[in-house]
């Protein structure tokens, strides 16, 4: 399944999308205009403003608002990549290096800053006090689902309820701020924008588990990360817990993350374990489950385009190769 | 001239803006709730949210969406503060350890966002789009100034235009936000609301302008840190510029800030001759035509205490010891 084909209906937004996002890159200081439009330019498959322009479109909607939400949701994303790549330390996204790799620490935190503030500044033009309210919500628990972690042992824990609120934070919060909050601005009734909530977190849950599952069994071509990078970064990940759960050879896990270290061998090892145990599948069922009840929520939609897309993009969230 | 005092006419507002910063605070993640406890704790001036609530009731004004304001713009200050802690490598604000000394850089850059968040939040509900997009403007504005300054030779630049330029990107842009966003709260017109822009300009201009007189003439004890502090980060500010202008000594700023670096004894003796020369009065003397400045623009509006009381912080901000 092709995640263009599936934008078909959108095609056209998406590209206007696309084309705001670069006029609103400009600012006043030529390198910081560059850099922001180099992280637009790196991509990335734009889900969250086509589940912005997707939902609005379920019901009846204003276009010029619902275009600056989609344009608002992808900035505030950005902005978040923007620290990320800096605490992460990484040097390359999709293959270009990353601004944390250029610029001083100083820089880049206030080149976040600065794309944040600019997602604030085109959320006001939504005109919806709603819209933005969601959307600071879901930011101050993506906020804090992090710092969580940072101080839960950095994502060590094979605890199952943990990895589930970690997730919710990191992806499903802000999926579900993106579907909720179209269906705010449209003329959807409060069951349908419940219906739209729970589409948003549903599949977010479905993205972030499959992550979770292509990091141990993609090829580094197609998710651009070394195979087993989540591990080697010490954080644990639904595939790890079910492995954990139900292998024996778990002890040498948890020597993984004892005081001792490890060796690049020992990691390589139980990554090869994982990559080929029960627990990819398992981890996947679940993602599929999760999907399913995002496909379910839709029931109460009538049929049309948009509907269809968002069905099929549940269907290719989980069959997804990168 | 105690700043208390002139705030009168607003005190039971601001004791409300106080006791709805620490409801705000409250987190679902413990630590993160206390150290933006600690943060408020740590006071400041409050002046921004005064600049709020004096400029919004020289017009009539909704006295609850005003209150969220003051609170909101507090909220954006403290957000700034922790990452200005963070990026400035702080160890403590105002006698009291800064986040960025207890916590991982990760935490602190995420903690600094969630605060924003939390500020976007309080500003949506003012339920003014003016509002937001004066204030999202502000914080583009402060980002753009210390990245441009960062690219810029780290603010060792003795080029006068730089220097307005950041200041009024470090502190007067967000009291021009504060004064003219309260003003498009009230039932303020056009004119009255360019004229409360200006007063709160020309206020930042000057404030920041004292801060950096007082950076040499303070004592350790009145402002915190240790005398010639910005010139020993290798920041040049008025003073400075004024004596590399004037005096005939200015080579020995020049090596200072050259490649073979200085010892601490060229440092305290630089520091000591602006401290005695007349570039501190020559920058106080533009600090006080910026206060004159600000003081004009309030003439167009009717006697009232809240006027007062604005004419009097002007005067304040230039005659004040810390």
């Amino acid at each position: 399944m092709d995640i263009h084909a599936i934008f078909t209906p959108i095609e056209s937004e998406l590209n206007q999308v696309e084309a705001r996002l670069r006029s609103e890159a400009r600012a006043d200081f030529g390198p910081l205009a560059e850099v922001i439009e180099a992280i637009i330019e790196s991509g990335g498959k734009r889900i969250r403003p086509a589940l912005v322009l997707l939902s609005g479109h379920l019901r009846s909607v204003d276009e010029e608002h619902l275009l600056r939400l989609a344009t608002s949701v992808e900035m505030l994303h950005l902005a978040t990549l923007i620290h990320d790549d800096l605490l992460d330390k990484a040097l390359v996204r999709r293959g270009a290096p990353t601004i944390s790799s250029k610029w001083s620490e100083k820089a880049t935190v206030l080149a976040g800053d600065f794309v944040l503030a600019k997602a604030a500044k085109i959320s006001a033009q939504v005109q919806n006090f709603a819209v933005m309210s969601i959307f600071a919500d879901a930011a101050m628990v993506l906020c804090e689902g992090e710092i969580r972690q940072d101080f839960n042992g950095h994502g060590q824990s094979t605890d199952r309820a943990e990895y589930y609120q970690h997730i919710f934070a990191k992806t499903a919060s802000l999926f579900a701020a993106c579907t909720e909050s179209a269906a705010a601005l449209s003329e959807a009734t409060l069951e349908e924008r419940n219906a739209l909530r729970t589409y948003g977190h549903s599949l977010g849950m479905a993205f972030q588990i499959i992550d979770d599952v292509l990091d141990f069994v993609g090829t580094q071509d197609e998710i651009g990360k070394p195979v087993g990078n989540d591990l080697r970064q010490g954080l644990v990940t639904l595939p790890t817990i079910y492995f954990y759960e139900q292998d024996a050879r778990r002890k040498t896990l948890d020597s993984l993350f004892s005081h001792n270290g490890h060796t690049e061998q020992e990691l390589h090892q139980v990554v090869e374990w994982i990559r080929t145990s029960p627990a990819i599948q398992a981890a996947r069922d679940e993602a599929r489950q999760q999907a399913e009840q995002a496909r379910r929520s839709l029931e109460i939609f009538p049929e049309s385009p948009y509907r269809t897309a968002l069905l099929e993009l549940a269907e290719y969230v989980v069959e997804r190769k990168k």
